[in-house]
Order: structure tokens, then C-alpha cells, then sequence
């Protein structure tokens, strides 16, 4: 059972909570601006479901209410951002606003910031930039480890996720957003409370045998996509993401669920591109566009068209901005609740 | 067995056999450097183990000897090369030396290619960057279809490799060069010359049932690294390494072993960034290799050190500058008969 509501309505209510908790009034607008774009296109885990915990951080002091956001270095085409441990959405908004307005002016941009914080969904930010036009590529640090390098044992690296999105004219872009570890944290908890089995391939342990009960995940590791390869794109994400920043990768990663009292100093790192930079930006489309409907229309056993990465999403948001953003019954319940605790007067009915 | 031989004599042999089949003196020394750094790096499978089905192909009319390669379109972050279907190290060697330039010159630049060909290993143009204290990724259209879009059986798509090569300072660069499939036609072939069966997850057939046995290959798809994670990276990289470019990416692809008369259309890109557009390069790159020695430290089962990406490549390269390029004595034997039908003098003892 679920009820819809419009983004407007969903924006409202998460703002009014994140004011209450003493965020300011134009972050707490940016947090549930970020947070109730997920829940529109369809990645739940990262919506509305982390009020709770971004609260929860907020009440144990984890992060800085007044934060002094600012570009510490800064290039035509470049911008370190330093996000005085600001929430992750306030410090990503305006780190992507930035790539994609001087992508706009000189072709390509590159952003990166540190003492940032947990952003939502990483396919949020590139769509930002796609929206506009233009091709971006997200990468960030992930808020918690749980997988060791390729050939050893001690898990020092998160789920590290990449995204990229490229428009596609008036077609529907393609917007990847993955993390590279084959199962994550949310994935294993839904798993887990479906009373079911993990596939093989998921976890395991320092042998390498699988493990398949998720009450027993925390025995094992997260494995990467392809074994050694995607431990090797997990590990770049978090050197241009991390290293190059100056924010957190390896051990000194905070896990934010656990911790809730100390600062993260998240990475993340973002490119954008004009879409014009190789032939007029309307042919370049062009060719992006039937080459997506080439796939889409590829022979299927079934029939059905191929789902391409985005089109989900792209289905999601068309959806539910013509009947509305549905939420489960059960977090509509836990929100309410907790505006109620915080005094905040708006209730999602 | 296997003889071993300096960069000159292979770069002087190389170079030799293909100025014999008509290829300029100058495009011949770049082809000829670009294998040889490729055996250097231990990437043997794109090394002179190719320079016979180069050669074919010139042979077959497929190549243009006498190309005309220019930049058609041009900003100061971006260039877009059209290779005239000449050799494919001639084509990338020129975009990735410009790329470079302007990266040095403006912070980070974006190339890409339209009528190249196959470039050999990916690895090697993110190095050229690495080795100037870059930061660089690479992208291809493979030369050759495989395996279908996730939910799809029909196989519009190749192994679209990645590069990523993020420079350490005095130590070791982080060096990732990987397919999106997670075997290549090259890993099954091998497979197949020692008598053993694939393990399963690399090919299957329309029903997705394991094909184990590497004579029957032909019968299933290459199988993407991660599901639908490794697909959707597979189709980003022929739509900015393809598409974008104007290059054959999907039904277009000529399979350059098959077909060898028939321009390929190759598509590549590549993006080279330097390392301070967050703070100065000293610092950077002393946070990235710090980062990259915790990793290589990190618990192991064996108390071995963990080897990263780039690490073999590396120990390769300053093992065979010192002892030699070891060639194993079946693509000796070759390579000399092969010299001998084309009338070069030449030989490798």
C-alpha cells in the first residue's frame, strides 16, 4: 500500500523538517529538492527513506548547520570545493552548478570536493547537466566500506559509484548509475527482509567462499563487478573522487550510519561536457538518440523492447508527475512521525 | 621458449615490415612504437602477435597508406580527428599528443575520432598522458560485436574497452585497461589452444545458459562484466567513443577480422586532465600514491602484497627494458617468415 503525493508537497514537508532541525532555510530547500528527484525517478533507497538518518547525523552534530561552502582553488574549467561539512545534496548542487556553467562557457568542466557529505543518488547530478544538454560523468566515494582491494582481505574500499548520463535530443537519455560492487548495503537489507537468500556472487568470505545468508553478509565482502576489473574502476572512482581532493578514501572512510558525530569528509567529483564539442550539438544528439533506439529496437526473444539504462528512471518520472510520487505506507508512517517529534506541523495524509 | 630483444631492434623490425607494404616511414616508427610499448607492458595480446592481421589488412586494400588525418572541428579544450582510415597508433598517437597539449595548456581537453582504426592496447595512449604527470581516460568501439544489450539477444555490441591512468608522483601510476565483457574473443581463444573449458560467466546463449566449451563460443554472446552494470558502461563507451564522433558504434561495426577490405570507421576518445586543477600537483599526486601504497599494504590471506592495477604493466616494462621483450618463439618464427615474404631483410635471431 502506498499513497502518491506531488513533488511539491513531498519538497515541502522534507524542507520543513530539515529547517526544524536547524538546517537553513535554502539548504533544507536544495536536500529536498535532491532527495524527492530520487523518489521521481524510482531510486527509493536513496530518497525520502534517508530523512531519517540525515537527521539523525544532524541531531548527533555530525554535520555543520552553518557550513562556509566555498571554492578553495579554482580554474576556467575546474573548482575545488570545499564543503565545510555542509549537507552532501547543498555542497553537490552548487558543485554542479558550477561544472555545468563553465562546461556551458568553455566545453568541459571538471569539479571536486571535499568535506562534503552522503549526495543521495548519484544519476541525480549528471541528470542535472543532461537536462541542459550536456554529457556528465559522477564519481564518489562511498560513505561506508566494505569490500578489500583485488587479492587481499581487508575491506578498505566502499561501493564506490560512477554515473553517466548523455542526452539525447528529444529522446530519452541514457543515464547509467551504478555502483561496483555487485550488491550494496540497501540491496543486501532488502534481501534480507524478504526473508530470502543472496545469489552467489554477492558476498564473501576471506576464501572466496560465497555467502548467501544476508544475516551472515557481515561475515564476508562485497565483491566488485567482474572481479578484478570493477575493483579497478572502484579504485579510480576513489582517487578522483577522494585522493585528488583531499577527502576520505581507503581507511580513513567514516561509516555515516555508524558514526554518527563525526565529520565524513566525503569526496565526490563530477565532468561535464557540451555535447557540441565534436560536430553541431543537434547532429551529435541526433546520432546518440538512433543509436539508443537501434538498441532499444534490437531483437528480443520475447519481443519487448531492450530497457536501456535511464529508461526506467525516464518511465518513473513521467509517471509519477502525471499521478503523483508514491510512498510506502510504511515510510509515509516513520515521516510523519518523526515531523511530529520535531514539532513540525505538516503531516503527509 | 622465448628470445628476448631491446624496444630498438622490435621498433626497427616492426617498422620495417611496415614500410615493405606501403606504410609512410613516419606512420610505420609510430605503429611500430605503439606494439612494442604494449610487449613492454606484458599486453602481449595486443602487441606483435597483431602486426600479421595489420598487415593482411593493408594487404587487402582495407587500410588507406596515404591518409590524410586532421582535425575537423576544433575548441581549445577538444578536437575531433578524422583519420581517413589510416592506421589506427597513427590516428590515436596524433589525438592523444593534442589532447595532451591542451590539457597542458588549459587543464583538461576531450578528443575524439572518427575513421580511425584499431588503436591496439587501450592502455597505452592514458600512459603516454600518465608518463607527463596526467591524468587520462580512454574509451573504444571494439572492432568487433559479441554480445548483446542487457535484455536483448541480439549482438550489436563489442567488449568497448576502458582506460584510466592516474599518475602517482615518483610512485608507481594507478594503469586500469579493461574490456566491459569479461572475456574477450583473445581470453577464449587462449582457452581454446590449451584444451581447457571457460568458466562459466563468460559466454552463454540466448536462453543465458553457461556455454563452458570455447568451441562452441560462436554459438553464445560475451557476457558483460556486472549484468546490466557492465552493459550500461559498454554502451557509454561506443556512444562517446562511437556515436559522439560520428564513428560505427552498434549495427555498424565491421568486424576487422572478417571483413578486411572494408573501412572499419573505428571511434575512439580520450580525456587528459591535469593533476593540480584541485591543488598543486606535488600534493596531489603524493595523496594518490599515499592512497595507492595503503591499498598494496592492505591485509592479505598470504601477507603477499596486494598488486593494484598497473603494477604488473609496470613490473613488465622495468623487467624486459632491462633483460629484454621476451617473444615466444611460434610469433618469432612468424613474424620472420613473414618478413621474408615481404622482402625485408631483417630478421630476429
Amino acid at each position: 500500500m502506498s499513497s502518491r503525493y506531488t513533488v511539491a508537497e513531498l519538497e515541502e514537508f522534507t524542507s520543513a523538517i530539515f529547517r526544524s532541525v536547524g538546517v537553513k532555510a535554502e539548504h533544507s530547500a536544495i536536500v529536498a529538492t535532491r532527495l524527492v528527484e530520487a523518489d521521481l525517478r524510482g531510486r527509493t533507497g536513496h530518497g525520502l527513506i534517508r530523512v531519517g538518518p540525515y537527521v539523525q547525523r544532524i541531531e548527533a552534530g555530525g554535520v555543520n548547520l552553518d557550513p562556509d561552502i566555498q571554492i578553495i582553488h579554482e580554474t576556467p574549467v575546474s573548482a575545488h570545493f570545499d564543503g565545510d561539512n555542509g549537507m552532501g545534496q547543498v555542497v553537490m548542487t552548487m558543485a554542479a552548478e558550477v561544472a555545468i556553467a563553465k562546461a556551458q562557457a568553455l566545453g568541459m568542466a571538471w569539479v571536486g570536493t571535499v568535506h562534503s557529505n552522503h549526495a543521495g543518488a548519484a544519476g541525480i547530478y549528471p541528470a542535472m547537466a543532461a537536462k541542459r544538454g550536456l554529457i556528465a560523468m559522477y564519481f564518489a566515494v562511498a560513505n561506508a566500506n566494505g569490500m578489500p582491494p583485488w587479492g587481499g582481505i581487508e575491506p578498505i574500499l566502499g561501493t564506490n559509484p560512477i554515473s553517466i548520463a548523455i542526452p539525447a535530443g528529444d529522446g530519452i537519455p541514457f543515464q547509467l548509475d551504478i555502483a561496483t560492487t555487485v550488491a550494496s548495503h540497501g540491496t543486501i537489507k532488502v534481501v534480507a527482509q524478504a526473508g530470502e537468500q543472496m545469489p552467489i556472487g554477492w558476498v564473501a568470505d576471506a576464501d572466496g567462499n560465497p555467502i548467501t545468508d544476508p544475516a551472515r553478509a557481515h561475515e564476508g565482502f562485497l565483491l566488485p563487478i567482474g572481479g578484478y576489473k570493477g575493483a579497478g574502476l572502484n579504485i579510480a572512482i576513489g582517487l578522483l573522487a577522494g585522493a585528488m581532493n583531499g577527502a576520505a578514501f581507503g581507511r580513513a572512510v567514516v561509516d555515516h550510519r555508524k558514526h554518527l558525530e563525526v565529520p565524513t569528509n566525503t569526496g565526490q567529483a563530477m565532468l561535464v561536457m557540451r555535447s557540441d564539442l565534436m560536430m553541431p550539438a543537434e547532429e551529435a544528439l541526433a546520432s546518440i538518440d538512433a543509436h539508443l533506439e537501434q538498441l532499444r529496437n534490437s531483437r528480443t526473444t520475447s519481443g519487448a523492447r531492450v530497457r536501456l539504462p535511464g529508461d526506467g528512471a525516464h518511465a518513473a518520472e513521467v509517471e509519477n508527475l502525471r499521478i503523483g510520487i508514491p510512498l510506502p505506507e510504511q515510510l509515509r508512517h516513520s515521516l510523519n512521525e518523526l515531523a511530529g517529534r520535531l514539532g513540525v506541523v505538516a503531516q503527509l495524509d
